[in-house]
């Protein structure tokens, strides 16, 4: 559902209400049944439309009308509009926790999270930054990687949300290494490349110009890329992250790892916006996200866009259908 | 002319060689003619259409071909094509001393530079990162900042060249004051914008999230946008960077202030490849130039693009005439 003061509830309800959908994926709305029904006006549709399922386990050929899953009882979370609020924050988080345990579960085969506020679940007292760092200590998992995926364009993060100065110190071999191993098998996994190459970016101007702009390229990360290929992995760079993006050369591998959120975030948000995808690789679930946020300043309004939650839902839907193909 | 190991004497060529461009401007490549007459096969033209001038201030009608001014008294710079060599690097920064001269001396209005190699001028021992630190260094002038240009797209950076370890220290109120100002006055000058609205980009992820993902925006970045404004500047922001440009924010101000060279370059290369130009704002001369490096991979092959060199030279002319008439 996401925070419900966002555009979380709109997309989903957008993204669902074209019944195509239902020829591939049966969906359930995690998130609360009041919340979801006060939405409906806005897409339109009826709130009668919008069903309480508790039963995940009955199989029966699913009804007209969306489906939802209630975290709350039957108690309505506060809706303030646009707002950063505690209630926004908490209804967000338990709608995450709930989806979570049924994909733990094994009730459901993946899930697809729509945008919550970083400081809205801090007022909460969640003290995970999002979704994902929630997810990753919910799981229990080691490592894991946040890809943004558009067609053929799918860029990993090697530091994620971290202010600027703390990401030069997180540059190591190690660290570099790490997610190119995560998301060579990700990519040979979840999107079924053979052989995957990876373009990695500098992290100074120029990918530090032999020196003069910076030594973490000579230093640190080129022989990271040069320890990842003597294991097999197909790892190319560092690339000067300016002209890799604008050059298209990024249609020459199969993923790009940039060194810090908007490194990445940048250029895939100018090339794929609307439907960029957002898949956390090495969790033991499937996840996917939309590559917006709350766009609080047009919560309610009927306008968002539900391109990129609908691309995420069909990511989801590949990725489960790629394993379970792999699986036989 | 460019480093000429490099695409710069190519895509000079390219640009001059169509002689529409001589109804706007009397060009002259500062330059070797012997390099210059080496190139001219590439494009193609005869190397007898490529003459020498030395007397700069003979005003007898243009006659057919290019011009060059001989940097090198005739001695021909030893050519490596696609090398990063010191005699390139001599080269190439022999040229652009001439030109600055000519500029000072009032011989010529505009100056447009080629792509040169930073390594290849330290091999030759200078000691400046680039064309700008050199003419800035030569100039003598205080303040100056780099502006990207395409069209209505125009990015000021507040660091430039620096390794990005070292850019969160140089994110202060004082500096961030000084751009806006340069900005806004060359948006006045240079650009005929009447009343400048310049847009700053945050430092961290989602421009730090509320003081979450660092706290620079909060303590330095807002702090500076509110006092420039107190000053008359129309300063906004701080924007996250990576929605800013995907959802065409960009569009809404005159000018945007990124925080340092990728921010600001990777959304720039990406929506305007091809045509960007890079302006020096605050300097006692014009100068403009490609937003592309010396493309060493292709040097030599007669595929370099002259578009963004084309538009540096429109750009350059555009911002001749807006100073002349306001002079008048």
């Amino acid at each position: 559902m996401g925070d419900p003061n966002g555009i979380g509830p709109e997309v989903v309800l957008k993204t669902l209400m074209d019944s195509r959908i239902l020829k591939y994926i049966d969906p359930i709305v995690v998130g609360s049944i009041a919340v979801m029904r006060r939405y409906a006006r806005l897409v339109p549709m009826l709130p009668e439309q919008i069903r309480e399922v508790s039963d995940l386990d009955d199989t029966s050929p699913a009804q007209a009308g969306i489906r939802v899953y209630d975290a709350f009882g039957g108690h309505e979370p506060v809706i303030q509009l646009g707002e950063i609020t505690e209630a926004g924050g908490r209804a967000s988080m338990r709608a995450v926790e709930a989806a979570v345990d049924l994909c733990l579960g094994g009730q459901v085969q993946a899930m697809v999270t729509a945008p919550i506020s970083k400081e809205a679940i801090a007022m909460a007292g969640y003290t995970n930054r999002g979704h994902t760092e929630f997810i990753v200590q919910k799981t229990g998992v080691s490592g894991h990687t946040m890809m943004m995926v558009a067609d053929q364009l799918r860029v990993g993060l090697l530091t994620e949300h971290v202010p600027l100065a703390e990401v030069p110190a997180m540059v190591t071999v190690a660290a570099i290494g790490d997610k190119l191993r995560l998301m060579t098998s990700s990519l040979i996994r979840d999107f079924g490349v053979e052989r995957p190459r990876i373009a990695v970016l500098g992290l100074n101007p120029h990918a530090g110009d032999g020196g003069l702009l910076g030594r973490e390229e000579m230093e640190t990360i080129l022989p990271a890329i040069e320890a990842a290929c003597e294991e097999g992995v197909h790892a190319f760079g560092p690339f000067p992250a300016d002209g890799f993006f604008a050059i298209g050369m990024y249609r020459n591998y199969d993923g790009v790892l940039a060194m810090y959120h908007d490194q990445g975030l940048i250029p895939f948000k100018t090339l794929a916006f609307s439907t960029g995808v957002n898949y956390t690789a090495g969790l033991p679930i499937i996840r996917t996200s939309p590559d917006h946020g709350t766009a609080f300043n047009i919560a309610g309004k009927g306008e968002a866009d539900p391109g990129s939650m609908r691309s995420a839902v069909f990511l989801a839907l590949d990725i489960v259908r790629r394993r379970m193909r792999a699986a036989t």
